[in-house]
C-alpha cells in the first residue's frame, strides 16, 4: 500500500471518530466538509490512499441527480487498516494514584481496540490492596510482565519527579508508546512514540478560546 | 491590537510552551524553528503579531556575526497578555469520582495561572467525606457557586452518562469553557469552549504511530 503522509493519517483519523458518531448513514463529501472543515478534495484525496473500494461514491449516481455518500460500514474499516487499527493492543497503566486508579476502571476501554493488561506501582503495599479488573504489579516487575504479556502502550500516570525513571523503565522493557499524564517533557530514544495529556496546556487552550 | 489568526494563536501557546522550558536562555529563530517544526518565516510572522517589542532581535546585532535570540523573559509576557492569558481565571472539577479527585489534588494547577475554585458532586455524601484542597458542593448548587466565584471554566469528569446533563448545567450557570473528560460529544451553544480529552482517541493516535 502506498505510504499515507502524516498530515493525511492524523485526518483520516478524525474521520473515522467522526463516521463513527454519524450513526451509520451515509455521509457526501460535502456534509464531511461541513463536519471536519477540511474541503472535500482533501477528503477525497486523504480517502484515495485507503484504495478503490472506498473512492468517489457520488460519480456513481451522478446521472440521477442524487448523492449516496461514503459509507460508514465499509470506510471506517478501511481506515483501521491503512492506520494499523485493525488488531487488538495490549496496554498497561502506570502509576496506580487517583490518576492511574481511575483509568484502570475506565469503561471507554472496553471498545474492543485496546485490551488493558496490567498496573503497576512502586508501592507494593498499594498493589497488594487496591481493586481492580486486571492484574497488578510491583514497578520492579515492569521488564518482565510487559515482555511477557506483549504490552505495547503504557499509561504513564506517575508523579511528575518519577516520570522520566518510569519512562526509561518502560523503554527498556520493550514498550512502544507512551501516553504522558505527568507534567514533565520525557526523554526518550526516538522510536518509542510519546503523547502528552497536560491538563494545563488544555486549560491554556480553553483560556485563549474564551479571551477573545 | 491586531486580530491574530486561530492557527497562529496555537502556534503562539506552543511557542510559549517551548520558551518555559528553555530554561531562561534566549533562541534564535533557527533555534526555534529545530524545537518547533516551524519555518523561521513562520515563527517570525507570528511573533509580529504581538508587537514591534519582540520582533527580529537577530537583526540588532548582525553586524558583529552574532546573533542573541528571542529572549523569553520578553516573549513569554508579550504571548500571555495577546492571548488572553495574563489574568488568573477560576475553574471547577465537576464530578468526583476517581478522575476528578485526582485532578482536585493535582500539583500542577499551582502554577498561578489558573485556580481551582470549587468541586461539584451529585452524590452528596461524597462532598461531604472527599478531602479536598478547595471546596466541594453538592451538584444543585452549580448554578449559584459558578455565579458567585466567577468561575469561567469547568473540568467535566462525571462519567459518560451524566455529561450532556452537567454541561448543559454548567453553561446555564455562565460556564464560558469546558474541558471534557467524558468520552461523548457534548452539545452545546456555539459561545461555550469545549476541549475534548478522549484517552480511547489518544491511545489510537500512538498506536498509528507505532504501526509503521
Amino acid at each position: 500500500m502506498e505510504q499515507i503522509p502524516e498530515p493525511a493519517k492524523e485526518r483520516l483519523l478524525y474521520l473515522m471518530r467522526v463516521l463513527e458518531k454519524s450513526g451509520g448513514k451515509p455521509l457526501t463529501s460535502g456534509e464531511l466538509e461541513t463536519l471536519t472543515g477540511w474541503s472535500s478534495c482533501t477528503i477525497r484525496k486523504d480517502i484515495s490512499f485507503l484504495g478503490a473500494d472506498c473512492g468517489s461514491p457520488e460519480g456513481a449516481n451522478k446521472k440521477v441527480g442524487t448523492s449516496c455518500g461514503y459509507k460508514p460500514e465499509r470506510l471506517i474499516p478501511a481506515i483501521k487498516a491503512a492506520l494499523g487499527l485493525d488488531r487488538r493492543r495490549r496496554f498497561c497503566v502506570v502509576g496506580l494514584g487517583r490518576l492511574g486508579s481511575a483509568y484502570l476502571n475506565f469503561r471507554a476501554f472496553e471498545l474492543g481496540e485496546f485490551e488493558l493488561a496490567a498496573g503497576f506501582d512502586s508501592n507494593v503495599n498499594r498493589v497488594e490492596i487496591l481493586k481492580s479488573p486486571v492484574p497488578l504489579y510491583p514497578a520492579y516487575k515492569i521488564n518482565e510482565v510487559v515482555g511477557r504479556f506483549a504490552i505495547e502502550i503504557a499509561l504513564l500516570c506517575v508523579p511528575g519527579e518519577a516520570a522520566q525513571g518510569s519512562a526509561e523503565k518502560l523503554a527498556a522493557a520493550g514498550i512502544r508508546g507512551i501516553l504522558n499524564f505527568a507534567p514533565v517533557v520525557l526523554s526518550l530514544p526516538p522510536e518509542i512514540a510519546v503523547r502528552n495529556v497536560y491538563v494545563t496546556d488544555e486549560l491554556r487552550a480553553l483560556a485563549v478560546k474564551i479571551s477573545f
